[in-house]
């Protein structure tokens, strides 16, 4: 089966590479040569729009950010409706609107070509160890023709049910995520007013039900910018914010992005998110203060200040 | 080392069992003899009173409910203070209030008894397989003489500071406990609205980075009580509200008065805590509906309501 792979960022290109490396014949497509240039090396060739890559392929993937990239190449001028054959599959591995993921699929399957919506939870570790989750909403059958692939590319693979039931998934995934940071975030902040060192602190919580990856994770990043506070602050020292910056992992923006796409799912069926939306106020103000390419970690400092 | 015990409940009574397993001599207090039988029979000892118990014993442990049972037992007429020798160490691993802790061991120590705040987590289980983690506020060297009982109760034992900063650091365990648990609930109640299998999203969940052990065991019982709904919904009779029971963990009202514990700290340092807020509403009306007796899962009903 020929495979197709449009997206080699920070996730797609690690997926893309275990899909080479399986021994799948891979095409890519990327606006710049930089981003195609190791897959190249890794014996992949290049398309030169999504419809040519289409062209060359039984399978296409897709891992970009937004519902509007999704739409454009598999929708756009050149893009992969325009040059796919009959029976070809699409699995967009993006987190965008499920709405908008029922939609494309409708569109596509007027021309026979069968999208799976494929969102992954797992961050840019687990695309490298080939340990994603992945959700999947749209046919059974197309989905069991694709398990293979996807098997290269993740552990767990969920079917969740029809087109966007993937996408609705992966919203409920980073609801809880959102809300278990903050109330991460919480926790340390009250610690850290009452003098507990906060790295102590998460290592106790970490042994209670309180335990979470989100703690294990973000926890320490949040402790980590505490403990930097407490010592500036023992030293006398001003502390300076361009200092404690929170970069390891995925920038709030794309939280912030996520957590739109599950409010506005909330607010079509008339379900309140209280917690949800005492988060959507927290990167809110985050993002108006510039660090919208922080690390979500940065959490800590909204509740620093509360 | 003569250890005296009371609150035989269904946290302290497999603890204190573990510590006559271990051989030390043991005396146990508790009004009722049925609470005081099964301790006996594996080898224990029974005081009158407090005052009894701690002129048999070199230490006392406390595993009682609430800040009022803590200080009756330790402080009140026929109470620990008034039966302890000096140097008798007090350890309180009940979850209160921690200005409490602080003031009783203020008290305590005008007696020469030197009291340690030493609450857990890890629940019946925990307390069962001795796994607790045990979260100590007091004196240092205090806590080495008593570290070797502490071990036969738990795995991770963590000095977070001097009086009462084991009540602090169990606060803010419980605090990111309920904010997670709160996450989970609006997740799965978002999924259940469009119709996503709550069970088959409870472990796509656990495979991301939203995974934690409030969603692994209150997300099964809050996944479980969607199912009953949603197979209720199809069938077409009505669901039962008696049918759908959450009664196999800690009681709510536990929580509940560990959220109150949160609040009142937050409160005294000016933190705000949104999100533990919306818990408190949540808690609020779960109580006023007579729940108070129910598993946290029962959150899930508030939700399905939102």
């Amino acid at each position: 089966m020929r495979i197709g792979f449009v997206g080699l960022g920070v996730m797609g290109r690690p997926m893309a590479l275990h899909l080479v490396g399986a021994g799948y014949p891979l095409c890519v497509y990327a606006r710049r040569s930089e981003a195609a240039a190791p897959l190249v090396a890794a014996g992949a060739s290049r398309a030169s729009s999504p419809a040519d890559l289409a062209a060359r392929s039984d399978l296409v993937i897709t891992m970009v950010t937004a519902t509007r990239d999704v739409e454009e190449v598999l929708l756009g001028p050149d893009g992969v409706a325009s040059g796919a054959r009959s029976g070809t599959i699409v699995i967009d591995m993006s987190t965008i609107a499920p709405q908008a993921t029922r939609r494309m699929a409708g569109q596509l399957a007027e021309r026979q070509v069968w999208m799976l919506d494929a969102p992954v939870t797992g961050g840019p570790a687990g695309a490298e160890a080939a340990t994603l989750t992945i959700m999947v909403g749209g046919d059974a059958a197309v989905l069991e023709r694709a398990r293979p692939i996807l098997e290269r590319l993740g552990r767990q693979i969920v079917h969740m049910g029809g087109h966007g039931a993937g996408q609705i998934a992966k919203a409920c995934h980073q609801l809880a995520l959102l809300v278990n940071a903050e109330g991460v975030a919480e926790a340390l902040a009250l610690g850290a007013r009452y003098g507990l060192d906060p790295q102590r602190l998460r290592e106790a919580l970490l042994g209670g039900i309180a335990s979470s990856r989100v703690l294990d994770v973000f926890g320490a990043r949040m402790a980590a910018h505490l403990v930097g506070r407490q010592t500036a602050l023992a030293s006398g020292s001003h502390s300076d914010p361009q200092e404690r910056q929170f970069t390891p992992g995925m920038a709030t923006r794309l939280y912030d992005k996520d957590l739109s796409i599950v409010l506005d799912l909330a607010r079509e069926v008339g379900q309140a998110l209280p917690a949800a939306a005492v988060v959507r106020a927290h990167l809110d103000r985050l993002i108006a203060e510039g660090k919208s390419n922080q690390d979500l970690a940065v959490l800590i400092e909204i509740l620093e200040r509360a």
